[in-house]
């Protein structure tokens, strides 16, 4: 086996381990192996990382006595649907995928999402392994078990809370990311700062350009210490009841981006840049957040790359208002924010008045 | 509020009741007030059962402060679909329902199965009513949390556990019932005296003449006995991990008739009634159930007016055959029976050849 950090995510029975490490997808076999599950599984991915990686899933599977299938959806966003959803639950029937059977999401946030909910609704629910290979999938999506795909009317609207066996995060994978992808993905690292950790802040201020050019150790410990705090939050709050919500930090206007200029327009990481750099001005206005923060959030998210920007008319603002409103958080008909007090400190369920929310998108 | 019999689901913090009685569907908004949701909900139904129950149900939640959406699906097996499931969850998202709001499942199996998979699905689970109105959703499906859908492949092949928060079963909505889908009902009335109660199967040999007039104090009695049944299984085995697979006494050679036939063709109840006369046959075979025992339970599925025989073709027998290898209780590629010692005592887990199978189908 190849070097390795591992992460525990801790929730009793439900509790699996993140391997984070170089080249540790040939791996896979093995620690499947350990989960004592059926012979029959699946690789699901997508058609941009299944050439590079499915073949070495593969292999590495049936070295470990397992007889794998590949199922292979169209990469981006709108394979993250209820059409998809069915092919692939078509497909595992028709190869007689069984209760002991288990899925591997192999790919990045799309695919363990949709990989994720074929795997917890096939058979009302059976095991499946997440092997990101996107930095977004494998710093967030991939840890936690929500799961899901997208309606017409909004982003991850149907799905399920069903936790991964495993999680194996080949940080090799990373290097072969077209650029807009990993930039997309530091949205979420960024966020992890801002949200709870104001020392990971400020590396990432320090070592963005050891980061950009995807340096092997400075990424080691960047996705490993990005996976700890998601496993701490998820540990309290699995079902997001509360705390788990602060990990939504620029996803109500975020989701509401992707909704309405179609998904794929916009990669998720870049719209919840959009939407980090909006919840800074509103925290800035409502929570108190020092405007030389707001600055520091700003600035990080464009010296990643990242849009922290949109330019809207009058009209498109006020659909982009509607569209919050069927974001998850809503209760009551109102929309509540995430928004920060520092870095490193948010707080859940701020509403908001619509003219705010125009002034922070329009500045 | 009316009369009515009150049975408990113990399953810890997901526990509800089932309430038994004439005319309490009048009372479903003040019902649904006791539980604490949002305003806004919706009531599935089918476009059978709507037209004579929507208006009342909706006027009940009215009353009780609710805004409720109504949603018809076409009547009938063919809806249990993820295209089905799809259109109900795009219409909930339309009207904005929220992760407080809550479904309400008006109708037949079909109804409540579906129903309660968009409730288990949509912004990953939000709470749900099962109003069952005909005798098999009223004794069986509305009770214990299985949700899902068919593929093409078969039945119930993708869904979830998702319990409802209340079942509320009119008896008086069993007297509109067509005789055919009553008597369908009697087949899983018939499967609980089988699986576990002697008792009931000898009343039902005695009383099946009242049962088919509907008399509203042996429905009463019937429908409470069966829910308890189940309700206690259900207790016991919230996930089928063990106990629970013998509620599919005669469901595995049922569930193969089904998918063979084309959703629609037999009624759920009539190809279970045939599954179970064999599983009777093969239980002679195989655990030593008295043949006069296997005579009585294929008798009263007779007088119940029923089938309790099949035939095809050896090459449709052979379809057959494969096609139960789909079912959910398949390991290693092997199909595994549920069958009986006793009237009254059955076990789950028997693997059996398939010239048994062609055997128990031909005679």
């Amino acid at each position: 086996m190849n070097l390795m950090r591992t992460v525990h995510v801790s929730l009793g029975s439900r509790s699996y381990p993140i391997f984070i490490g170089g080249k540790i997808l040939s791996d896979l076999g093995g620690h499947c192996a350990a989960l004592q599950l059926g012979r029959r599984c699946a690789i699901i991915s997508d058609q941009n990382v299944a050439p590079l990686y499915a073949a070495k899933a593969a292999a590495s599977l049936r070295k470990a006595g397992f007889d794998p299938l590949l199922a292979t959806v169209p990469a981006g966003e709108s394979s993250k649907n209820l059409k998809w959803f069915q092919s692939c639950c078509d497909l595992l029937a028709g190869h007689r995928l069984e209760r002991k059977s288990f899925i591997v999401a192999l790919g990045g946030g799309v695919v363990g999402d949709l990989a994720g909910f074929v795997a917890a609704a096939y058979l009302r629910g059976i095991a499946f392994v997440q092997a990101p290979t996107s930095l977004l999938a494998q710093v967030d999506s991939s840890v936690g078990g929500k799961v899901g795909v997208n309606l017409a009317a909004g982003k991850n609207l149907v799905g399920a809370f069903h936790q991964p066996r495993l999680v194996l995060c080949d940080l090799a994978a990373l290097r072969t990311l077209q650029p807009r992808e990993f930039r997309a993905g530091l949205a979420e690292v960024i966020k992890y700062g801002i949200i709870c950790d104001q020392a990971l802040f400020a590396r990432l201020e320090r070592d963005l350009p050891l980061l950009l050019r995807r340096d092997g150790e400075v990424l080691a410990e960047v996705v490993a210490r990005c996976c700890e705090i998601k496993a701490d939050i998820v540990r309290q709050d699995e079902t997001e009841t509360g705390l788990r919500a602060i990990l939504n930090f620029g996803h109500t206007i975020g989701h509401a981006i992707e909704a309405m200029a179609g998904y794929g327009k916009y990669l998720h990481g870049e719209a919840i840049a959009i939407g980090q750099a909006a919840a800074a001005k509103l925290s800035v206005r409502a929570t108190g957040l020092p405007a030389e923060e707001a600055a520091r959030i700003e600035k990080l998210l464009v010296r990643a790359g990242l849009p922290a920007a949109i330019k809207l008319s009058a009209r498109r603002q006020t659909a982009l208002i509607g569209a919050m409103r069927l974001d998850k958080k809503v209760n009551d008909g109102q929309v509540r924010f995430v928004l920060a007090r520092r870095i490193g400190q948010v707080e859940p369920g701020h509403k908001i008045p619509p003219a705010w929310i125009r002034d922070a998108l329009a500045a």
